[in-house]
């Protein structure tokens, strides 16, 4: 039977390979809302959507569910992500 | 040529499905951390360790350069996720 450190040792490896799956995921995420930035500027229309926003925390809660994850904490995590890209949305705007 | 819609909804497609990968990954990402939770009770062990958070937001920095992500906004985005866990880590403990 596997001990304590080596039982820890295993699901703390499951829990770097998923970090590397979140980190290379949100660097494509990233990618992909500055060509909607650009497009955005270029457009000359507001970096911030609310009803996309309500859109998106909506889908996420819904996802969540399936996925066991704790609704409450993918919305705040989702605005946290989005914060970050309206504040790069808005970076663009003023290049 | 597209016009801005296409170009626009196209983006957002991508967002949707890496929001997706995101909310999956975050929920076996819990699970596992559960799993560590649960072990650190039983073996009547504190919740927190700092030496491991030291190690992974190293590590974490180093995937982010890798994958474009800014490597600040990883370090943040990985405490706010290691603060649920010793959040629900007390919870398990207090069971």
């Amino acid at each position: 039977m596997k001990n304590f450190e080596e039982k820890l040792a295993e699901h703390r490896r499951s829990v770097d390979k998923l970090d590397a799956i979140l980190v290379y995921t949100l660097g494509e995420r990233f990618k992909q809302t500055e060509k909607i930035g650009i497009l955005k500027a270029e457009a000359k229309i507001q970096a911030t959507d609310h009803e996309r926003e309500l859109v998106q925390v909506e889908r996420l809660r819904k996802l969540s569910e399936d996925a066991n994850l704790d609704a409450d904490f993918a919305e705040k995590l989702l605005k946290f992500i989005i914060s970050e890209v309206v504040k790069n949305h808005d970076k663009i705007k003023s290049r």
